[in-house]
């Protein structure tokens, strides 16, 4: 089953790129943009057919290796 | 309102980051992982209030700056 990891930064942390792109689509003429944030979002496809089960493992996963818990927050739903 | 732009890697299309994503699950002793695809999710506060204008804003943004379409898919939800 497939299953959605997103990964954004923690409010109150740095966060350099989405700075970036709200400065690039200024400059591109898009107005009204108060505010971007910028994660990355992972998608897992395991062989683990059990909804409840895959999802802690991809908690164990998100924990371990796809987000840094210090500065990152993460979600997973199942896709 | 906040929108939700998920970029992703087309299928097809070489994913690096998600091979190693891949390995690395597996060299910590993750099993069943049977693929895995990286991308991004850039989440956008704008000023619009109309869901449907603000929608059809960050898709001018996505296809314009936020991603490459002739490798990468796009999708918008409102958050």
């Amino acid at each position: 089953m497939k299953l959605l990891v997103t990964v954004m930064p923690k409010n109150g942390v740095l966060d350099p790129q989405g700075k970036a792109i709200a400065q690039a689509l200024g400059t591109l003429g898009f107005g009204g943009v108060n505010d971007v944030r910028a994660g990355k979002v992972i998608e897992l496809d395991v062989a683990e057919t059990d909804p409840a089960k895959a999802r802690a493992a991809a908690e164990e996963m998100a924990r371990k290796l796809l987000a840094n818990t210090v500065i990152e927050s993460f979600r997973v739903e199942t896709a």
